[in-house]
């Protein structure tokens, strides 16, 4: 199975031209649309969420993840082996955190360019050819990386910001929930949340947060809009509070 | 072919969780969007549009629908069989259509759970598996519902409110034109809209009700968008006159 | 393989019972969502932007593209075979440019007419079936197209106009880049732009042009939303200026 992470969207021209060429590497592979309104050209909040979901794939999953302000500058292209997922995609700490969790990485740099390469649309032209030859059972075949320009050594373990609100207003944090006391409560400005179960534990109306169901602390309000309702955009701060 | 009629969206996580899913349970099974962007939170018209829709599709189809704003509390998980097409969703009224409007409708409750549930993405973890075995021809496992805690008496056998409104601007209702005379208006606020083929056939920026491709009474502006233009949201009155 | 080019967005139930037909009528080839966002309602953007995309498929492939505001009146419905692709559609101009850059095009109208034909959804109910049957091997059946309603000898080789604004801002025209010289400039209102090779090539906030992934001027602002920062609209006049 080939996963997309991006934030190419669907209804323009990117998502289906990926997916032509991956149709044409590896006809007959599923190819299911994970994210692709991950934040747009922020790769540190996307390497959060990436990590978060990635790992509810099973292993010899092939996982494309295109976020890539830096497309078409000096950022290398990459192949990281991580858990035994496959994911490939641009070295600009997008998997600093998949390859931080793993317990053997492995990385890849991708040296065999193609003739026909554009400057701005390597997710089509540079990462769907090598995410289809993977998908197809080929092994990475570039030099190991060795340069580490994609590591992220300073990003902390998890990441106390909003890095994603869905289409409910609910946002997600790039904070594990089983790394956090059951009591904890989640500061937002002006405001202390506590924890709930799901939406229908708690009234109508009423902000909370909960473990969602890939294990993000997520901040959410009963059949509202929390985003709105508290004033959080992806990037912003949260406390971690007891 | 399986259906999937959700308030899911398409480019957050959770549809691509549920197809890969139902890839897994059901390999090879074409899924189709019908709709990602039903009534967010709404099941009753939800329940109007789905009935509208589905019965396009032939027999045999399995549609998984969720509009779900109860996740986690103590509604049902239901099968139900109408007309030959199979549904899995919430008992909270979504099917009330599709079962009413069946000549021998018949329902199961879902009680075999799986060990990883979450809490608030039922659609993921409790209702594709279903559907994917459904898909690939299971019959249902479960219990005859015997609980009627899902049905609807109470609602009309046509919803005369605005039950969606399509990236044109265009405001279906809950009502079945073919239950209309062919000279019926439609009110709404300030108006009275008379009848016609189809949007060429009126002049540029009038307003006026067809029957849409599916049946439904719709109100439209010829190249003009009817809902910013007549100020109609989802769940809005709307008036059957004569 | 069948790609789509349509104003119909995905989320809705237009794309998903196309889709449905598509599976029905050409079992296992793989449907590409290539724009679902094309300029709603607009022929003429459309035109060029769909030329420049079509020809990056490989012969065979079968185009379904229905931007169709005149649907259910008197514009012919078409089948139009050019460079080794098969384009479906209204004959309304939409396919002009890629019959006028073909070396020897064909064209057919559509003339058998489905029993269950709506007024409003002819991309379901009457190109749906016609692009399937194309797509496993059958050929045209209409009489070859006599009338010539559906050219647009006026229109222009290119098109110095806005086509398209995708997600993240950048302003497609219908321009193609290799007929410039490298040192042309684009004037939009109050501003002439430079060329750039691509995005990481100019200051982060610097508006640009530069020859996009399928070879169209596309206005940018590195790390910048263009159509807001320069006030572009689909429809907007370009100039180009040597």
């Amino acid at each position: 199975m080939i996963v997309l992470f991006t934030d190419f969207g669907l209804e323009g021209p990117y998502t289906g031209q990926v997916k032509a060429v991956l149709h044409r590497e590896a006809p007959g592979v599923p190819v299911i649309d994970l994210f692709s309104d991950a934040p747009a050209g922020r790769p540190k909040p996307s390497a959060y969420l990436l990590a978060a979901y990635a790992e509810w794939f099973p292993p010899g999953t092939v996982v494309l993840a295109v976020i890539d302000p830096g497309v078409g500058s000096a950022r290398a292209p990459l192949v990281v082996e991580a858990e035994g997922r496959w994911y490939v995609g641009p070295d600009n700490g997008l998997f600093e955190l998949v390859t931080r969790r793993a317990a053997r990485p492995q990385s890849w740099e991708i040296s065999s360019f193609p003739v026909a390469l554009s400057a701005s649309f390597h997710g089509r032209d540079l990462f769907a050819p090598v995410a289809g030859r993977l998908a197809r059972g080929e092994l990475p075949s570039g030099p190991p990386r060795t340069a580490e320009s994609g590591r992220r050594a300073d990003w902390p373990d998890d990441l106390a910001e909003i890095v994603y609100i869905d289409r409910y207003g609910n946002a997600m944090t790039g904070v594990r929930a089983d790394c956090l006391p059951s009591e904890a409560r989640i500061g937002v400005p002006g405001r202390e949340l506590e924890r709930a179960r799901t939406f229908s534990d708690v009234p109508v109306g009423e902000a909370f947060w909960y473990a969602n169901s890939n294990g993000l602390v997520e901040i959410a309000v009963n059949r509202g809009h929390a985003a709105n309702a508290l004033g959080l955009a992806i990037g912003d701060a949260v406390a971690v509070l007891g």
